[in-house]
């Protein structure tokens, strides 16, 4: 995701140097041209959806739109105020609209190669994930993982793993055709054109207030970090440092249905880890903006969300009616592994985070 | 286990003086007076059989038959060839048919418990292992685990979770039972009176060959040594020191019913780290045998041994036909929990050793 962004050790935040608003306006400016070029080669590609182009375009449009709207948030000062609360939800739903489809892909995708994984099976069972669907047909290609595990081959799945998979792909896909279809009515609905309207209005005029001209973007940058690192204190960094702490899997049999609740706070740290970063890439003018260490905090972050959103697809296919004890049992034992993967992504993030703690002077 | 047994850190193989044969005639002896005494015992117990003391009598029992035998095996070169052939099997006969009842007790608490905090629940539901059964009624007593479980309050076990415990109780308490009848068989059957007979002579009368007077016992237990040195070495114990290798779960969901053939190594150098102790223990003549972190190497690999056994337990049980879906999640679930717990005890272990083999000199 963040490949493009140069790395560095040191805090561009604490530069000695004052950060004007200027800086903001061309960071801004900068992403709402993005934005712009995403759409048009969204557009350019949409007679094939589900193509490379189509999914960078789609992913690039989500990028920019992020990065408006957290700018937005963290600079919200030296911002008109009725523009800034009227276009950030807009760009909320943009981005969570656009995200939904290749959210539902990468959780099949990952829970199926679990699955491989678990039946000691190396062969991934999937070509990439976003490769379904065109706009004419936007139903994604049928899996062949469950025909192929049939096979009584060495790695093959059992009968519970290859109807376990079975399962959560009918489920998976059919949120991520309805993702599909959702995403291309928004895109073609008259909300969208109002935002891209606005966005393209950004792209030559940001509209600061009249103090910014001789404001500084340094103490806000230092405040996201702040919440940031508040909110870092007040994760159980010294439990997930501990190896096999068996602290995910808690309530892992818990009679409540909804999502863990251990998980929220660190689902935050991800938000405000991600804000804090887009502050640094503003101040730090495209220069030396972001730590490698940080990004890696956000990517264990990342796989954090990913491993308990897909624990929670396992247990609730579980609950599916009728299905057979050996399709359970799979989802069970593969639930149980997400939420491992879910401890081990929170062993990475206090890993990174201590040693970015430790660089920074 | 060992909490009576003196701990330093200095290797008392590499002592300067030659260890003669007297210490292993003195150690066979005490060992087998041990042996007599815990049977004196035992017998006193058995019209209440179950009690404390009656599972403390079988637990000294099988410790002196283990380290008669596993000294019998190190250093076979100085006893009578013979009469350690014969007697090797036999007690490990006897200390293997006492072992059975306390397994199955130790594996159904194991998972009763883990099924607990999987829960989300932190109290116990079993009082400890072994308190179930007398002489004249061999049966257990019941579990109180499902019924508590069944009611709505905090803590409660979902419905499967519930149903997987009153399973694992069934089967594992039937098993146990079985083999509560088949170790009083065993006790009172005249191959049993035949090992005790031969213990008993031991107690005075240790067979060691012509050659033994002028021997030196430290060669025998550094090779003893160096046998568990070899298979550690061959352990993958880099990737056990690496955390969340999540290694012991791949076959998770192989078609393969057999146990987990990746745990055979550890379980091998469990028995070899044990023959390491006896052999210590022997050339110490009871001074300073053995460091607190061999012993904490030896614990990390009892448990890794009782985790492997019961997620083969809870994947066992997943097998009964007709079993509900729910139940069999929770199963799945415990399975992946304890295959987790598995590599908990690896890492533990790798930990245990690097830190063992560098204090020693």
């Amino acid at each position: 995701m963040s490949a493009d962004i140069p790395v560095a050790a040191d805090s561009p935040v604490a530069a000695a140097t004052p950060v004007t608003a200027d800086a903001l306006a061309a960071y801004l400016r900068a992403q709402a041209t993005e934005f712009l070029r995403a759409l048009r080669q969204h557009g350019e590609n949409g007679a094939a959806h589900g193509t490379d182009g189509s999914v960078d375009a789609a992913r690039a449009l989500r990028r920019a739109a992020r990065r408006v709207s957290g700018s937005l948030h963290t600079f919200q000062s030296l911002l008109d105020v009725d523009w800034a609360e009227a276009i950030r939800p807009e760009l909320a739903w943009v981005s969570g609209t656009l995200a939904l489809e290749h959210a539902y892909a990468s959780r099949l995708e990952r829970l199926l190669q679990a699955l491989h994984r678990l039946s000691g099976s190396s062969a991934p069972p999937l070509a990439p994930a976003d490769t379904g669907g065109t706009a004419a047909d936007p139903t994604p290609p049928a899996r062949s993982v469950p025909a192929q595990a049939a096979r009584p081959e060495r790695g093959a799945l059992t009968v519970g793993a290859a109807k376990a998979g079975a399962l959560l792909d009918r489920q998976l896909t059919l949120a991520r055709t309805r993702a599909h279809s959702t995403a291309l009515q928004a895109l073609g609905s008259s909300r969208f054109h109002a935002v891209a309207d606005k966005v393209a209005v950004l792209a030559s005029d940001v509209p600061l207030t009249g103090g910014a001209a001789t404001a500084d973007l340094r103490p806000l940058a230092t405040a996201a970090e702040g919440r940031l690192t508040d909110a870092v204190a007040a994760l159980p960094l010294i439990t997930a440092g501990s190896p096999y702490n068996a602290e995910a899997l808690v309530h892992g049999l818990s009679p409540d249905p909804a999502p863990h609740p251990q998980d929220t706070p660190w689902h935050q740290v991800r938000l405000l880890l991600r804000l804090h970063r887009y502050a640094r890439e503003v101040v730090a003018r495209g220069d030396a903006p972001v730590g490698v260490r940080l990004l890696a905090a956000g990517e264990s972050l990342d796989r954090h969300r990913d491993a308990s959103e897909a624990a929670a697809a396992a247990a609730q296919a579980a609950r599916t009616p009728r299905i057979a004890p050996a399709t359970a049992y799979a989802l069970g034992v593969l639930h149980a592994d997400q939420r491992h993967e879910v401890e081990a992504a929170r062993y990475a993030f206090q890993h990174c985070w201590r040693k970015e703690t430790a660089g920074t002077p």
